[in-house]
């Protein structure tokens, strides 16, 4: 299998490898896999950008290939492609992954909300399902969750 | 501490005992301990019943003493005290608790009703958080909830 | 058609005549209208028992005929039944009475926090709804609520 | 006020005008008008497309400034601008915005399943207030919502 970031500005390529890794991967391994060979690849990733002296502003492409085995991810490292694309030649392709990430952002900040909401939403259910209990053990003679 | 249900009709006096001791010793023992203890209680009341003849619409009235000792309900059943009101000689009494039976059932179903619709509330709050949990994973850069 | 009270304590005569009246027209007639006819009703009801030395502890047993036409309740006075059973000739009955009358404010109690959390639940329902349809707006092009 | 739509690929611009006009004007008209003003916009400017000979494939940015006046949205057409970036010159840019839009085709599925879910959400919530509001009117006193 391969992971393959498409366009990303450098600045989100950590964000990217760890979404498409999820997409690709997501029913396969755990989720704690999943983020942590993310952090296991994004650190290496890290420090090839600093050797090519890549700045946040620049594209960059990334794939790697890796393999399942035993519930675990391993990367291949020695098949890891980076592509970049300078800020200062490429710059409507900059400008356009720089927009691309302020979009993204935004949709962060409304998902985040719409995750605290249900979060409430769990916590309500739950109470109401205790209180019904409650009236079913005190008024009722309706067996109980634990009976059933 | 002691236990007394009031004036019942001899059918409903197991759920009567269930229900006032859930009341009584809800938050101080497991629910459990509570089922088993009323259930404990009841195969003795209804053995009374059958040695002194008691019919399903006469009305009783049982009090006994019991004592909560490590998570656990003990009954003294030397304390128990019941009181049998024949339907034959108390007509408006038995007549009256027999309304009252028939009216629990109503709530009992009502409340049946409810229970199940709370159960998919929370069913469906789960399946609303585990897909915001997706969304967050596949599309930005969130923290997922096992990370927090 | 007829109401029925069965065997009720004075003091709450009025709640059983509108609960039995919900339980018996609910699906005929509005709402409003039941709250309306069991409230003229129990003016009129109330008058008798301050005629008749009805005290609050006592036992009454109420039946009423009614009529439905054009979505109203019209009630035959003419065959309207009063039941008196004093206290104090009717002690076991009057005491059973006042139990299912203390059991009943507990229930309602348990039913109003319920009713509370169900309206919560409502709110928070829509406001989830609200947030998904403003992320469909402003990240999606999906259709929304008011286009279908 | 002016509408930018940044870079984007012809194929998804009349999307993307909406939703950024949801997102500046959101609050400010209602969702009808937005709609509507955003399907005027569009239907001027696949014009200009067809007149330039714009492909899907094509990347495009469009600015336009616009007036709200009366709850009503107001384009001033003479201001408006289009870029257009032919694929075939501009290969890099043209993938890169290719890949956004399949990614927000992703999200829109996404979106769209949890639509459904909140739908069901609110008809269960409404449906579990009904049947508390029956519970109360058939087995309490408690003044019902229409009372309060």
């Amino acid at each position: 299998m391969r992971l393959s970031t498409g366009f990303v500005r450098a600045s989100g390529y950590a964000r990217k490898v760890r979404r498409v890794l999820f997409a690709i991967a997501g029913g396969k391994v755990p989720p704690q896999e999943i983020v942590r060979a993310a952090g296991e690849l994004n650190r290496f990733i890290f420090e090839r950008f600093q050797e090519m002296g890549v700045e946040k502003g620049d594209v960059v492409r990334i794939s790697v290939p890796f393999a399942i085995s035993e519930g675990g991810i391993r990367w291949d490292y020695d098949g890891l492609k980076i592509e970049v694309y300078r800020k200062s030649e490429e710059e409507k392709l900059a400008k356009a992954m720089e927009e691309v990430e302020e979009r993204e952002k935004a949709l962060e900040e409304a998902i985040a909300e719409l995750s605290t909401l249900a979060q409430k939403l769990r916590e309500l259910s739950e109470e109401i399902e205790e209180k019904i209990e409650r009236i079913k053990a005190e008024h009722t003679g309706l067996k109980l969750r634990f009976e059933e």
